[in-house]
């Protein structure tokens, strides 16, 4: 209970006033993320979003899970529940590079991972790890909106560079890098997400993979090769990941949460020796150890279950949700609305004709019971995104997919 | 698999170069911890180690937990392992208020409470989010190690205040206040453990709160009352909480880590509003939301268990091995040694005669199968941590704490 002595503290004018004062300039970066503003909105059964990015996990096997768990908490409980190893476990890490990284054709040593509490931390750790106040971040135009925070949040500057149909256009890649340094300050980072982006479903061709990093090479940045959908491919062929193409340079990220689970928060950064180090320092100083019991279910899910099958019939599940949607979008759209065609992943990104705004499509877009994510959100320029919008497959059934593509239609028409 | 054009990048001097440059300047900052130095020594059966802040997990009831975890799996599975909101499940804030809080006589509204991935991740949200490089930071002589990475990963510097039996000398925080300010400088922050704080496990008395409160509303500093040991109380009555003194200027950090498990990951941080707000978003660019899952047990140990029997189970426990710490240490230390007698925590601190050096006794200390954490690990200036060291009571059982207390006397006296 306080006390009358602590109700005078309480009120003192001057403690509201300190704490407005007390932020460090870093602070004024932390801005609302938009898509979650829009997970907030209450919806109605009618309401049909596609704004999210969760995995469907309608489809795990609840059973086994339960029965996988009461084994890890009845045989390894005082482990499971205990402090942990800030690198995350080796014999997860072992899974993880014998399982789903050799699954994506990529070559790791178990003992250069370092399992993080998801990729967000991963690249939270990055980036304070690498980006001094006006440091330069190059990445795709448009990309994953928790990047541009994470970056914002170490007061990076961050250059997009528009894409062709192979991935991020060279030419753009050279002229910022060439431009940050004319400015005196430094490139450090190239950002990308070369398997079925966020927001825009594309991918990088092997080609041009093999050009950028050759190009980062050369110039001494460093690539930070954000891979959370690799495994989720409807069709097309496998490109060699950056990380086997340039391995000195290229932080790779991966993560449990869209072949699993997002709740647990397990994720994983495979990085150079130089860099490897510091980030479990950094990891321990962020959160000492990620989730131990969250490590023994992920490692059970690889090694006990069938997980490529499980995995495998996920994946029919977006293929024939993406082929839905596509449908969907073509019987709807009017004329002047262009859409990606992903091979893979979660999204499709949407482009609006001349003078509509998908801010402002978004509010009647609410009313109407469609809900997406509008473009400005995976912009640094928000003006940037106002043509386009990302729809989320991963989520919705067909027939919602369906019914969310035509009114969206209707929207759009007017 | 790697291409011959791939080898050719890999071998690039300019990489390694490049990548050693690359770092940001608070990257100088992220140093080892030696704690976990020490935790990744070999142990032999006979080797007693005193170094760890482990809670003792082997009372816990581990057929409930697997039953509750089974429920959690089969009748919440898609909620428990899908992505969460950032500040957490409300109905575990309400149960953390209203079980864990209202057991430390804090009174508390659920909704501005964060729930964060450990009180780790807590110190790291705050530190982003009020240090600029250079900003000051006051705490107490010594103080957690990891509160002191956490303020150094940001550039922060650290002014460490001498205490007396009450707590932190209120002469030292003025003048450490005063002197951040000649410097040009300003003290933002106060970082105290004021329930049997780590080292030392020393509490601070409530009048000393209190002046300590009224020091910081008239200068303007926020307070960081980091409480994870608060319910692990032997003896003594509870002083009332900064929180309930100050609430405007005092961010409460507690834990499941002590009283339940820390590897499920789940602390929480209860703060002012304008404060509240900003913690949110820094959390949602660092981790997205805590482990779902984790929450999930952490609220049904507090809701399905009678926690509050587990848990004063578990204070027994630790008191016993208290006791029988500090008889040995009574038994086993040659003149010029002094200790802490903690009412609560895991901690004692041992002071050594002039000459002899913790971390010079630590070398032997491992060769004799006795481990501790030498002092200089919890101050700012290493030197100033060589005649002090720290033992933990809250693992090893009664006859190795005696045992542990022998051999280190032994050492000691030479």
């Amino acid at each position: 209970m306080a006390s009358p002595g602590t109700r005078r503290l309480n009120g003192s004018p001057v403690a509201g006033r300190a704490v407005a004062s007390l932020f460090a300039a870093r602070a004024e970066d932390y801005t609302p993320s938009p898509i979650r503003a829009i997970f907030d909105l209450p919806l109605g059964p009618d309401d049909i979003s596609l704004a999210g990015g969760n995995p469907d996990l309608s489809g795990l096997p609840w059973p086994e899970l339960a029965r996988l768990t009461d084994r890890i908490l009845l045989d390894h409980g005082e482990e499971a529940l205990q402090y942990g190893a800030t690198t995350g476990r080796l014999s997860l890490a072992r899974a993880i590079v014998g399982e789903v990284m050799a699954a994506e054709g990529i070559e790791a040593d178990p003992r250069e991972l370092i399992v993080t509490s998801g990729s967000q931390m991963s690249l939270n750790l990055i980036a304070g790890l690498f980006l001094d106040p006006g440091d330069t971040v190059l990445t795709e135009l448009p990309t994953y909106v928790g990047a541009l925070h994470a970056f914002a949040g170490f007061q990076a500057t961050v250059r997009q560079l528009p894409r062709d149909t192979e991935g991020v256009r060279v030419d753009a890649l050279v002229a910022a890098i060439r431009a940050a340094a004319d400015g005196g300050g430094r490139a450090k980072l190239l950002y990308v997400i070369p398997n079925f982006g966020n927001p825009t479903g594309m991918s990088m061709s092997e080609a041009r993979r093999r050009e950028v990093a050759q190009i980062c090479v050369a110039e001494g940045l460093l690539i930070v090769e954000d891979d959370p959908y690799g495994l989720i491919r409807f069709a097309g062929q496998r490109a060699e990941s950056l990380r086997m193409m340039a391995p000195e340079i290229v932080i790779h990220l991966g993560s449990m949460s869209k072949i699993f689970s997002p709740g647990l928060r397990v994720g994983w950064a495979d990085a150079p020796a130089a860099v490897h180090e510091r980030l479990v320092l950094a990891a321990e100083s962020v959160t000492i150890c990620p989730s131990v019991l969250g490590q023994f279910l992920a490692e059970a899910f690889l090694r006990e279950l069938d997980w490529r099958a499980i995995v495998g019939a996920q994946v029919q599940r977006y293929r024939s949700r993406a082929g839905a949607l596509m449908a969907g979008l073509e019987r709807a759209m009017p004329e002047g609305v262009s859409w990606t065609r992903p091979e893979g992943g979660f999204f499709t990104w949407l482009s609006l004709p001349d003078g509509v705004d998908s801010a402002e499509l978004m509010g009647r877009g609410i009313e109407r019971g469609v809900l997406f994510v509008p473009g400005a959100a995976f912009h640094v320029d928000p003006a940037e995104g106002r043509s386009h919008l990302r729809l989320s497959f991963s989520s919705a059934s067909e027939e919602r997919l369906g019914e969310a593509a035509r009114r969206l239609g209707a929207l759009i028409a007017g």
